[in-house]
């Protein structure tokens, strides 16, 4: 998928909702337990009651990988789903990999060819040579973690070097990577202040930002400093949308969840791009 | 698997070598093509050959990843033949994992608890909270991506903050962490001289040490500047071992090229603990 078919997206959908599909047995209605493939069918619902309201699916991989080999089946059939269901949905798979070259090729051919997830997330702190197998792949993106959204990030990710934070030279040394128009960048919405040495430092690129929702991050503010001429936000919430209900009706209140956020997504984007209202 | 028990095993051995079985369908004889799971085929003929030779074995997941539920299949079978008939072996998951709490915690669960992994390897750059949760468990081991082989370790790894480089920043404040007896770290082998450092800052930790052979690491360096009162070392030797040969002969050369690789470190223990000649 192209960045313009993203914004495109963005426009007709008013909305730069991404919902993650981080699904939890413990967590999902009980009465899908009885079924073959309960996270499929978890899934199936949310994706038929949300679609017209975000512009991107995010299953964090870790929640399938916990399940084995029956995970791996349900995320398979999940994109499969998207894929032809959805097309115009830009996929996002969190895996937040990077590895010694010949390896990240092997997880990019996994992601972007046999399971056609039109991006990932990765990891910066292997360096260039482990992230630019991925950004091989024509129109395909690699999100790469810049700011997360937990409190780890002051860990590592906020230390200064002789004269910059850690996450604003991974901005930096990305840009000279090869086909560096294929990044996009994590930035947790928790730290939105820091948005504005971000779009100084990277006016263009798309940010993949968590952290709305059960992790407290505000909308207004991301917008207000994170949105480019191309809108360039991909928001996203997961528990609070995909768990807004535990009942029969998990589906409706995902969608009620999900369309709170849209709704708010359209004022912001009215308010930036005053065309978008005719 | 405790710290001691490895210990044991390195002197029983008179080995600290780690076999990385990174399997790649387009490198392994071709006559195990032919077989239902020509991974796992592949596999135990490599460690029938090698299991006497070497203290730990090492998948990186990307390969089984790569070949999607089929590769999970191998993956399971692989890490179970080992547990079965080798549980004196060390077995790390190298999969540089690393994601806000709760999704490290499914990580761990997958790792530690489904498949019986004694380790994996994971990525610090979200800090605490990212990595804590692989910790909480008992006799598990988590290896922290410090210094890593690959050649972008230059781009952040070894910048400096304002008075250290950040892989010592890492190893710092990781022993804060809860749990950090639980730590080991990865450092590779092409760094040697790096290690007088990182013993002044660790002189207790295991390190697990790759790029020995093909990306042309110095056993005799590592030993010297890395070895500790416990050895505390795991060097692992991944293609220069299981794919000496391509013919029906593979495994046979495979235990010939961890032999050598286990001869050398015998001298290098004899060297360093003379007690162990008798």
């Amino acid at each position: 998928m192209t960045t313009n078919e993203i914004v495109t997206q963005i426009q007709k959908k008013k909305s730069f909702l991404c919902i993650g599909l981080d699904v939890d047995l413990h967590k999902i209605p009980s009465f899908l337990l009885e079924r073959e493939d309960p996270i499929f069918e978890f899934n199936k619902a949310i994706i038929d009651a949300t679609h017209h309201l975000c512009v991107a699916y995010k299953p964090n991989i870790a929640f399938y990988e916990a399940y084995g080999i029956k995970g791996w089946k349900s995320l398979e059939k999940t994109i499969k789903y998207i894929n032809q269901n959805h097309p115009d949905i830009f996929t996002i798979a969190d895996v937040k990999r990077g590895d010694i070259g010949n390896t990240s090729s092997m997880y990019a051919k996994a992601f972007f060819e046999d399971l056609s997830f039109d991006s990932l997330t990765v990891a910066p702190y292997m360096g260039k040579d482990s992230v630019e197998p991925f950004l091989a792949f024509k129109n395909k993106h690699t999100i790469l973690l810049a700011l997360t959204s937990n409190t780890g990030a002051f860990d590592f990710q906020t230390k200064l070097l002789t004269d910059k934070a850690l996450y604003q030279h991974v901005l930096e040394v990305s840009k000279s990577w090869v086909n560096s128009q294929n990044l996009m960048y994590v930035f947790g919405a928790t730290k939105a202040e820091f948005l504005v040495k971000v779009r100084d430092i990277m006016p263009d690129n798309f940010l993949l930002v968590p952290g709305v929702g059960a992790q407290g991050g505000n909308l207004k503010d991301i917008s207000k400093y994170g949105m480019n001429d191309n809108v360039g936000l991909l928001v996203n919430s997961s528990r609070a949308i995909i768990y807004a209900s535990a009942d029969e009706d998990f589906a409706q209140m995902a969608a009620n969840s999900a369309s709170k956020l849209q709704e708010e997504m359209k004022k912001l984007l009215f308010q930036k791009f005053t065309s978008l209202k005719n």
